[in-house]
């Protein structure tokens, strides 16, 4: 009924047949979300801005060049160890916008609120996600909210969307990796979409896994006062270092090559995806960032990163090569070499 | 089990004893949902630019005033007479940047869609989308796509948050309007909220009426080249023309008086409010705006948006006065006044 009428317009670029509906996978942050975004979503949209496929766009107004990025999270449970659903999508839209080398500034909130939630967990919410604009150094300056019937929700899903200036002289992209690049880790992999798996499978630990959901601008800023050649950076959210990786292998059209041993992964954390069947390679972080440096530069920044407390634990896991373009290989803790694909379906629904 | 511990901070601002949960009302643009925004999201998160209350916020980057402005679209049905729920979501947030006097250039897009929503509805949409852009003169720039589980979401909702550049010399603000002003709206109101309930009471008409989703900002640079001199602007979406007058006149501490039946509506949109119980004051529009003019521009800038599609039948409605401020008066067709009061629960859910 629309007066649009798209019925003699292009054909729908996904196989129809293959997928009729939207399956949870086309979310998961695997190969059906990207065949969603690349062949329908970011195909059709197609601009210079949204080509460069980034975790956000690089767009210019008047004399200053901005970042632009927005994410949406539909995380279940809202409340998890270390953090909610508020803080969690203030730091994740920081550090897109940071993962763009822009400076963040300004964010919007907007709330889609499933009718039936108990106010006091919306105040919690909003508490945490002030506090989280405050440790980030960010403002929260324009929002909407919306009310949905009960049964057509879960709870709360909450859009943020942010604005960052970009400083000039920085330019970050994730085409941008270089053979010889090392390619550094921030810390220890996987936390966050453990403390949520966790916590939905009712397992006990010891010590209860906490997301590692925290703002990364800050410890940018220190790696961009020991080297201004940051090559690449990304955070490794849905589809964890793996899908990060091959994200950047593909762009920048280079081979990437790491080290198992290398990637520091905490030992509960371990145990927990033995016994949960999960390759943390693929588990989502939400404090955590891959940066791609010049050899030259590789010690300066990781000593940069380890006096700060979100990079205590950074360390090289890899680096760039010129051979087999496209593709990461891991050298295994055994010896053997594997390659690590893209995750094919979705591991980890809604974890963010 | 948040990290963050709220339980020893403020008290929840919402009268938890008469809203222990979020109800539809609160999102329904009415008493209730001011008193959310209100009390408990704009009071935390307060700042400058969240205080103006605007349809967006105000901000400097570099030496460049920038609009920012963010909305989430949960409307139901997602495709209905006029549009879908992909043009609404771009002119919505066009319309916004535009009303904070900004040029919109730059949109972000996330999508939270349910398992199971058909492939092909989708792409209708993502075209729809397109189309809105390129009509309005925007770019898609950036974007986020997740999937909730069947149940935990109707279909599809999608946020939009956007960039415009604020030429220098334009001040528009809600609390812009003076004593004097004429009150202009651009066309016929209520056609959104109608077209909408319509289709969801199974209600037949002679011709079907359509949504008026439209992207305002051609309309208002005719209107700024008629005068500079616009001292406020808002698209009266959620709760009708009556809400956004009360807004303005609460923000500018004026009266507002208006003319019923100087107020241009459509005859078979007043028969279907007429058999809905609904009154077209409080219905939501998407493709118009209210502007305050000084007196001596009205007439300018009245015959400029008359020469405009989406302005041909623009009138003059009312006048800001002097007397009871913060009150919105209408003379009635009968003769005689009454109070137009700020809308109390919600009229119409999930209309935009």
């Amino acid at each position: 009924m629309s007066t649009a009428d798209f019925s003699n317009g292009p054909a729908c670029p996904i196989p129809i047949a293959n997928y009729p509906n939207v399956l949870m996978a086309h979310g998961g942050g695997g190969k059906l979300s990207h065949q969603l975004i690349g062949m329908m979503i970011a195909e059709h949209f197609d601009n210079p801005a949204l080509r460069q496929l980034h975790d956000g766009a690089v767009i210019t107004a008047g004399q200053t060049q901005l970042a632009f990025s927005t994410d949406s999270y539909v995380i279940s449970p809202i409340f998890f160890p270390g953090g909610n659903i508020g803080e969690l999508s203030v730091y994740g839209t920081v550090n897109d916008l940071t993962m763009c080398g822009s400076v963040p500034k300004f964010i919007s909130a907007g709330f889609i609120i499933e009718e039936g939630l108990p106010m006091e967990q919306l105040w919690r919410i909003v508490q945490a996600m002030k506090a989280a604009a405050d440790r980030a150094g960010v403002q929260i300056v324009t929002g909407d909210t919306k009310v949905v019937d009960r049964g057509k929700g879960d709870g709360i899903f909450i859009n943020t969307a942010g604005i960052g200036i970009i400083p000039s002289g920085r330019a970050i992209s994730p085409s941008g990796a270089q053979p010889g690049d090392r390619i550094i880790v921030s810390g220890e992999i996987a936390q966050h979409g453990i403390a949520i798996m966790s916590v939905r499978e009712g397992l006990e630990f010891e010590t209860t896994i906490l997301s590692d959901c925290a703002p990364l601008n800050g410890l940018v800023e220190a790696m961009y006062a020991a080297s201004p050649e940051l090559h690449v950076m990304r955070d490794p959210t849905r589809g964890g270092v793996a899908s990060a990786l091959n994200e950047i292998a593909e762009s920048s059209q280079c081979g990437i090559r790491i080290v198992e041993q290398d990637i520091p992964i905490n030992a509960e954390v371990r145990g927990a995806c033995e016994l949960l069947g999960f390759d943390p390679l693929y588990v989502a972080n939400e404090g955590k960032l891959l940066a791609f440096v010049p050899a030259k530069d590789a010690d300066a920044v990781l000593a940069a990163m380890r006096v700060h407390p979100l990079g205590k634990d950074a360390a090289i896991i890899g680096e760039v090569i010129t051979d087999h373009p496209g593709t990461v290989v891991m050298k295994t803790s055994i010896g053997s070499s594997r390659v690590v694909d893209m995750l094919s379906g979705e591991q980890l629904p809604r974890i963010c």
